[in-house]
């Protein structure tokens, strides 16, 4: 019993190897890499134990942090779908749902339906959790970009409407750190050419 | 006030942006990639999620990831020390304090602190946490050099001897845990040659 519990508690974790080698548009500090969403999901986690204080709402830390280690698990199947990207996020929604069938269908009932709640709570972004979480995963990738002198902003022609629409949702996690970020990563950055003015 | 305390956090979580150029001995299951700190600890934290079942002791889970998502940044400036280095392990623990006080001194004092109390706890390895935390630390690369047919073992002639003074610590986190890895990822890569016998 026990064993064929741990045999598929380990099969998952083996799959989800896979995910280390999913590359994001993101580069890291030293402006050539490009990060992959396990790195990624890491980066979260941490940010949100030392963050969590200026979430508008009282947050679970550990089902914050659970969500954000997980939430791209069905990019193993479904790839990485760039923010910018139009066209891509078209079908995103069905590819995905199709990855966390399979994905999460790995694990061990209980634990399957638990990972597959985090993630559907994480997609619907309507509990305190999940606000704060989709935050992270706004913020994150915007203070790669200005660490690496707006190079995959400049690279894709990003204008500031699209980073308005996109981040300011960070208010819905957190009104202190969407003012943060707005002051630190995109102004300044809009001032130096790096993000297009309209 | 605020704004000074942000910035902190956020130096630091601009800084340890560097765990994921620090390479690990181990490989990814593509058998290529070796993997960086950040996937390590992003992968280890999922399998506490997991696993956690299986601790011999109850364990706090948030603190568990926490120690594991923070244990490995002081090798940002120490650089990874492979488990079978005894040359480079000689001076490790001095190297490593000094990059203690140095990422950890980055933070806003209380959450400092906080961060060095864990990393310490895990350094330490007496607490139920701590020795849960290190059991998955001794699994997860395990489990990848088993994933890839040993090649790291054998490129390194480690000894079973070796890998049993090593690994069988994880029984002091789970029991469990270790008898399964003893059966599926050390005894049968002994027959196959890929661990040395003695």
């Amino acid at each position: 019993m026990t064993n064929n519990r741990l045999q598929q508690q380990f099969d998952f974790i083996k799959e989800i190897d896979k995910e280390k080698l999913i590359k994001r548009q993101t580069l890291l500090t030293d402006g050539i890499t490009h990060e992959n969403d396990a790195e990624h999901a890491w980066h979260m986690a941490i940010m949100t134990l030392l963050l969590s204080e200026y979430s508008n709402e009282k947050i679970d830390t550990l089902k914050t942090i659970s969500m954000l280690l997980i939430h791209d698990l069905v990019e193993i199947y479904a790839g990485d779908t760039y923010a910018y990207d139009e066209v891509s996020k078209l079908d995103q929604r069905e590819r995905e749902l199709m990855a966390a069938d399979k994905i999460f269908g790995m694990l061990p009932g209980d634990q399957g339906s638990k990972f597959r709640e985090l993630w559907d709570e994480f997609e619907e972004g309507d509990t305190p959790e999940a606000k704060f979480a989709r935050s992270m995963d706004r913020i994150q990738p915007m203070m790669l970009n200005d660490a690496t002198e707006g190079k995959m902003w400049m690279e894709h022609g990003v204008r500031l409407s699209q980073v308005m629409k996109r981040n300011e949702k960070i208010e819905l996690g957190s009104k202190e750190l969407w003012d943060y970020a707005r002051e630190t990563f995109i102004l300044p950055n809009v001032e130096m050419g790096k993000i297009k003015k309209n």
